[in-house]
């Protein structure tokens, strides 16, 4: 029931899925059954096959819907019933494997975490979005969830954007870059500087301090930031197309001349900017939880629900989860080392 | 002497400048004076004689240079005679009215601090960066000198940039956005929620908050954020350019169709690329010292340079830093509201 577009959008998304890779998994769909009946019945005779054939999809009725609006906190404890809260429990009951939603991100996340609880070593779940660079996509890690973080946190976003790089897009040792506003250790706010003792200390192949000027330009697989910055960054380069095509609107009204010219340009752009859209990359996993959950857009179309699904089942055949807890494990300090109030460390 | 191309491109700048505004302002170059007289035989006849007619320009030799890889604070105070040294000290004593350098930022902002001196009321002196929208240019603040603000920092820069742009973009009542996660007053971090307040209180044309989404949609003139932000969002959008260009690269090589459509793209994409291209927009002023400073990037070509020249002048015209100082005394609590421990304020 959650985004813009629901339950129509998730209901076609799904058949979308199903349509494309039958067998390879098997859809629930959570939510008002009445209202994804409805939905169902407007799609063409093999979606709505595909979606009533009792195997691989059935229908989990909810009553309760979190709306956008909705603060999160208070809306996961007192609608019990949202599509959220039941989807999030079929999982933590094991009659779901995975969650998607494209509901109130942070009613998704904070339900997430007190549903399926959190991995061990894990202070806080993050979340994190593969953004499109001049080389491969890379990992901008909290992207939204933590907007205060301490350096121990922002030490373990490291870990497991690194393992979830590792485990999805088949880099063997990604890099690692901590953004900062300079090159140098000695850069940035107290928080960064401290993570930055702690990253180059660790066994994770870290590069260094990375500025924004560097975040497109693709060099590390997993940029390291607080969720303020994460998201401010994220929803500016969203915001990259429209800036172009109010321009070219702007150019085209000029001349016929300049008419042509922005006709062209924005064809021939259209492939780098379709990089830019979030559409295209399937929603953000939350890292950290016990159990696997993507949070979408919430304009997210059929076509970002349908990548939403195939992410979230090879976050489950690749073992992300429970690979982050073993990843955690292995970089704990030892007992005479706690980094956790590395925060004091200033006066040493 | 600051800036990768110095003192060449100083020099040339500076030689533009007079050309196309003859009369307006007269120039004192600082450095070291065989280096400057050396560039000025390089460049052509009417250049040399606008920079030796000993009217219109000067030079005032300054034996140390502070470079991009010195300790700013450090700097400063070992090397007193460098060019950003003495330049500003001319500034103090009354024989220059502005100083422009593109030399090591974190120098600059501190000697202009420690020369110049703070005006009353304000707490940290901070830059502004005048960034391409949709619509008008708009004011970022602070774009990288403070990178841990308390509320009532995020405030007075609100305040001053708010009053820059009424002075130098002629903006009558400026519209001022508080950068932030989402649009709720609720969302972010306790700073951003504290300065929420204190904006909201104040006489100020405040819009509420502004999401990464909304910087480049141009509905606000001043958008307030900690330098930690604004640096990361500047440089990122200083990046885009390049991104496309790497883009096109690729594309070009993928057949002779390609080819022809990214040059076309190219060549129509230019003028709005330019837009985001920090060479036009002649530097970020250091608002808050009781003086005129300029700070311009490392890589500044000889018309940034012109620019920021420019600008200055226009600031001292304006008298931006008199109007400063008396807009924040106007905003002023009364000694019963103190707003200095707003972050104490979370538990009432």
């Amino acid at each position: 029931m959650g985004g813009d577009f629901a339950p129509a959008c998730v209901v076609e998304g799904t058949a979308d899925a199903l349509r494309e890779h039958p067998g390879r998994f098997a859809a629930v769909l959570v939510g008002r059954e009445e209202r994804i009946r409805d939905e169902i019945r407007k799609l063409p005779e093999d979606a709505q096959r595909l979606l009533d054939d009792g195997q691989r999809c059935s229908i989990v009725h909810a009553k309760d819907v979190i709306d956008m609006h909705d603060s999160p906190t208070a809306a996961v404890k007192s609608k019990k019933d949202s599509s959220i809260g039941v989807g999030l429990t079929l999982q933590r009951s094991n009659h779901a494997d995975a969650f998607v939603s494209a509901g109130n991100t942070g009613a998704v996340l904070s339900a997430s975490t007190l549903i399926l609880g959190r991995l061990k070593h894990v202070g806080r779940p993050t979340i994190g979005a593969l953004i499109p660079t001049a080389k491969r996509p890379c990992l901008l890690v909290d992207a939204g969830a933590n907007v205060d973080c301490k350096p121990r946190h922002l030490f373990e976003f490291a870990v497991m954007g690194a393992l979830y790089v590792k485990a999805m897009l088949g880099e063997a040792n990604p890099k690692v870059g901590l953004l900062n506003i300079g090159e140098e250790d000695s850069k940035g706010n107290e928080a960064v500087q401290a993570a930055y003792k702690l990253l180059a200390g660790s066994p994770l192949n870290f590069k260094g301090n990375v500025e924004g000027r560097d975040v497109l330009k693709g060099d590390v697989d997993v940029i390291v930031c607080d969720g303020f910055v994460g998201n401010t960054l994220l929803k500016f380069g969203e915001s990259i197309p429209s800036f172009f095509k109010t321009k070219f609107t702007a150019l085209a009204a000029k001349s016929l001349k300049d008419k042509i010219i922005a006709g062209l340009a924005r064809n021939s752009l259209r492939p780098i900017l379709k990089e830019l859209d979030y559409q295209e990359h399937g929603g953000v996993p939350i890292l950290g939880v016990d159990g696997v959950s993507i949070i979408g857009h919430g304009r997210s179309t059929p076509k970002a629900i349908k990548n939403m699904i195939f992410r979230a089942e090879e976050m489950v055949t690749g073992m992300v989860h429970q690979q982050i807890e073993e990843s955690l494990a292995a970089v704990q300090p030892s007992s005479d080392e706690r980094p956790i109030p590395i925060h004091t460390r200033k006066h040493e």
